[in-house]
C-alpha cells in the first residue's frame, strides 16, 4: 500500500479489488450513503442478527415460555458465548463468560485480584491504572477502595488508586505497594496499544496482579491473553465484535486463579446450585463463578452473530489491513488537510496502535457534526479528539480516500462552523 | 366468586364474561394449548414487542448505528422507563431506573445503606434479612459483608448477615445492632407477603433503613413505596411486568436519600458527566447515579411494551381478580385433589399473599413435568415445592378450571411416575 502523494483514487480501487477480507462487508447491514468510521464505539448491524432476535422473541419467548430456559439453551448462554469469544482473544475453554457491563466485570475481576492479594502479601494496597484510561476504569477502581477505606477509616492500612501520567510513568509507577494493574490495551482515545507481554511480565516482576480491559482490542487487533500469561481481562462486545447497542460485556479469567476467584457481586447465577435455593453461598465451581443474576437474553443472543463474523475472519488479515486503512487515513490527512491545524494524536509505529486513529483539533466537536451530517461517522472525545475507527470488515480503501475527501472539503470550506454543529448532544 | 362445590366451568365462563380485565388477554401474544401459570417466573410476550424490537435493531441500530444514542433517545432510557415503572409501584418521577440485574441493584441499595449508617449509627453492622428469602438476597448480603469484613479481619467489628426464620422472628431480630433489613415483599416460593406498612415503620423504629425486593410484588400486587415511606427497592421485569427473558432490573431509591446515595458500582454511567471522561468520578446529582454501565437496548426497549399494558390495568381490578383466580385454585384444588397430598403453602388469608399459589407434594418435580407435559406450565422451587402464578391480564376463571382438572387427572393416573419426568433440567 502506497501512502504517498502517488495513491489516488483508482490505485485504491485497485487495492479493494485485492483485499481477501472484501467479501466481509456483505455480512453487515450497512445504510446508504454512510462510511462508518465509529465501529470503535458501535459495531454495525450483522446480516442475521435481526432474523435471530425475532426468533427468539417470537418462538423462544413467545412460545417457549419459561420452557426455553432449558430448550433453547438460555442457561448455557454465557459460557456457549464466552468459549466462542475466548478464541479470539487467546483464552480456553471455561475461562471467559459473556455477561453484565464491562464495568461490572471490571468490579469483579479487580474484587478478586485485591482478595487474593490480601490473603498472599496483604501490603498491597495500590491499585494502579492510567490517568489517560477510559474514566469508568478509574471510577470502579476508586468505587473499590473508597468502599474497601469505609471500614477502616482509623488506620493507615488504606487501599489507594494511583494513577500512570507524563509525571509517574509505569516504571516508576509499579513498585512493590501495587496489588493489581489494571490498563486498557488500547486506548480509547489516542488508539495507543500498550505491549500486552512485556507490561504483564512487569507486572508480574514486581508481584502484581493484571487486568486487562479489551474494550477497544478484541476483534480489532490480535490478543493473546494466556500467551501473554494475563492473569484477568474484561471487554465489550459491542465495538469491534458487533454484539449490538448495549449488548453484554465479557470477562475472561485465567484458569489457574479460577479457583480462587472471589468477588462480592455473588448472585445466585454464580453459586455453585443456583436451583437448589441454599440459604448460603457457594460459589460454582468453574467460569459460572464470573456470573451474578439474569441476563437479558435477546440482547444477549445477537451477540453470537458478531462471534461468527469475526470468528471466520483470519485476525493477522485482520490486522494487516487495519494497519494499512490506518496509514492510508493518516497520510491522506496529512497530505490534504495538512494547513487545517488537526494534530494526530495516535502513534504512528505499527506495534504501538490498536485499531482507530485520532487527530485533536480545537474545533473537533463541531467538525465531528458536520462530518456525520456528510455521512461520514467519527466520534469526539473530550478534550478535542476526533476519533476514527478503522475497522477492516466493512471498510474499504475507497471509503478512506472518501472520507478524507469530504473532510476537507469541511476544513475548507468551514462549514463546521455553525450554531447546529457546535450544539452539545447528551452522548458525544 | 362462589368457590364452594357449586361452583362448575359454566359458572365460571360467566364470571369470565363478567371479568373487567378479560380484554388485556388480547394484548399477550400466548401459544395454542396452554394454560400459563409461571407469569411469575417469566411474562409472556405483548403483542407489540416483537415489532419494536425490530424498530430497535434495523432502524435505530442498522440505520442509526451511533447517532441513535442520541436521535432515538437510548441514553435515556433508564430513567424514561424508570418514570413509568415508578407509577406502578409508588414511586415518584426520578426516584427509579431500569437497568442491572435484581442481584446487582440490590447490591447498590444495600452498600448504599451501609454507607449512610456507617456515618449516621457506626456500631450498626448487621444485615438483616430471612432464611426463606430469595437466595440471591442473602447472597449478595453476604458478599458484601464478606467484603467488608476482608479489610478489616483484626477487629470485631465485623458485618453480619442476620437470618429471620422460625427462631428467630422479625420482631427478636430487629435489634439495635440492625443497620439494613432486606425483604422480598412477597416470597417467591410460599407467596406469603408482608405487611411493608408495618415492617418499614419496625424497621424505622429501630433505626434501621429498609431494602424491598419486588421481584414477586411489582405489577402483581398493589404497592406504595413512599405510601409507606420506605427506603430503597428492587426487583425485576421480566416476571409480571412481561419485559422479556432476563431484561434489565429497576432500582428505586427514596427522594430524600438521594444525595447520599453511594455504590461502590461506580461506573461511568453514574458519573456527573459521563461524557466529560474526567480522571474522577462525581456522583450524578439525581437518579443516574444507581446506574453503572452501558445497558442492552434492544431487551431494554421490551420493557416499555409490558410496562405499558401494565400501567392501562386498573391494579385494584388486578388485585381482586388475582386473589379470587387464587381463591378458586385453593378451593378447587382441596376439593379435586384433596386426597392426592398436595400441601397448601402459601397463606390463606388475602393480606398475606401476593398473586402466586404454592403447594408442597413429595414428588412436585415430576408432577409439574407432566403437567407441562400436558401444557399447564407450573415452576417447581426446592424444595418439593409446586408452583403457580395466578396473572389476571391474561388468565381466566376457566383456565383455573381446567388447569385443576388435568393435575387431577395427573394425580389420579399417577402418569407423572415416569423417567421423563423425574429427569433434572439445569433450570427447574
Amino acid at each position: 500500500m502506497s501512502t504517498s502523494i502517488q495513491t489516488d483514487r483508482t490505485s485504491l480501487q485497485a487495492a479493494d479489488a485485492a483485499d481477501p477480507l472484501s467479501a466481509f462487508r456483505d455480512r453487515f447491514s450497512l445504510p446508504e450513503g454512510v462510511i462508518y468510521l465509529d465501529g470503535n464505539s458501535l459495531g454495525p448491524l450483522p446480516r442475521g442478527a435481526a432474523e435471530r432476535a425475532a426468533e427468539v422473541i417470537n418462538n423462544e419467548w413467545g412460545q417457549g415460555l419459561i420452557r426455553s430456559w432449558n430448550t433453547s439453551g438460555w442457561f448455557e448462554l454465557p459460557s456457549r458465548l464466552g468459549d466462542k469469544l475466548s478464541k479470539i482473544i487467546g483464552g480456553n475453554d471455561g475461562e471467559t463468560v459473556v455477561t453484565d457491563t464491562t464495568s461490572l466485570n471490571l468490579f469483579k475481576a479487580l474484587a478478586s485480584a485485591v482478595r487474593i492479594q490480601q490473603q498472599d502479601a496483604p501490603t498491597k494496597r495500590v491499585i494502579l491504572t492510567e490517568r489517560d484510561n477510559f474514566p469508568t476504569d478509574i471510577y470502579i477502581a476508586e468505587g473499590i477502595s473508597d468502599f474497601l477505606n469505609s471500614v477502616n477509616a482509623e488506620t493507615n492500612e488504606h487501599y489507594e488508586v494511583r494513577l500512570i501520567d507524563e509525571n509517574l510513568p509505569l516504571e516508576k509507577a509499579l513498585d512493590d505497594s501495587v496489588a493489581v494493574v489494571a490498563l486498557s490495551h488500547v486506548n480509547y482515545r489516542t488508539g495507543a496499544m500498550w505491549d500486552m507481554d512485556a507490561v504483564t511480565a512487569a507486572a508480574h516482576q514486581a508481584g502484581a496482579l493484571i487486568v486487562w480491559d479489551l474494550a477497544h482490542a478484541a476483534g480489532a487487533v490480535p490478543v493473546d491473553l494466556n500467551g501473554a500469561n494475563a492473569d484477568y481481562a474484561v471487554g465489550c462486545t459491542y465495538k469491534y465484535l458487533n454484539g449490538g447497542p448495549g449488548s453484554p460485556a465479557f470477562i475472561w479469567v485465567n484458569g489457574r486463579h479460577q479457583g480462587r476467584f472471589w468477588q462480592p457481586l455473588t448472585g445466585w447465577w454464580s453459586h455453585a446450585a443456583p436451583f437448589a435455593m441454599s440459604d448460603s453461598y457457594t460459589a460454582a465451581n468453574d467460569v459460572r463463578r464470573f456470573l451474578c443474576g439474569t441476563q437479558p437474553i435477546t440482547s444477549m443472543a445477537m451477540i453470537e452473530c458478531g462471534l461468527d463474523v469475526s470468528l471466520e475472519a483470519d485476525m493477522d488479515l485482520v490486522r494487516v489491513k487495519s494497519l494499512a486503512l490506518a496509514d492510508l487515513f493518516i497520510a491522506l490527512v496529512r497530505e490534504r488537510c495538512g494547513e487545517f491545524g488537526l494534530e494526530l494524536v495516535t502513534p504512528e509505529s505499527h506495534a504501538e496502535r490498536g485499531s482507530h486513529v485520532s487527530f485533536r483539533h480545537p474545533e473537533g466537536y463541531a467538525i465531528i457534526q458536520a462530518l456525520i451530517d456528510r455521512g461520514v461517522i467519527g466520534d469526539y472525545r473530550e478534550p478535542e479528539v476526533l476519533r476514527f475507527g478503522l475497522t477492516p470488515l466493512y471498510l474499504s480503501y475507497t471509503d478512506i480516500w472518501d472520507a478524507v475527501e469530504i473532510l476537507r472539503d469541511i476544513l475548507e470550506s468551514k462549514s463546521w462552523d455553525a450554531p447546529a454543529y457546535r450544539a452539545r448532544h447528551a452522548v458525544t
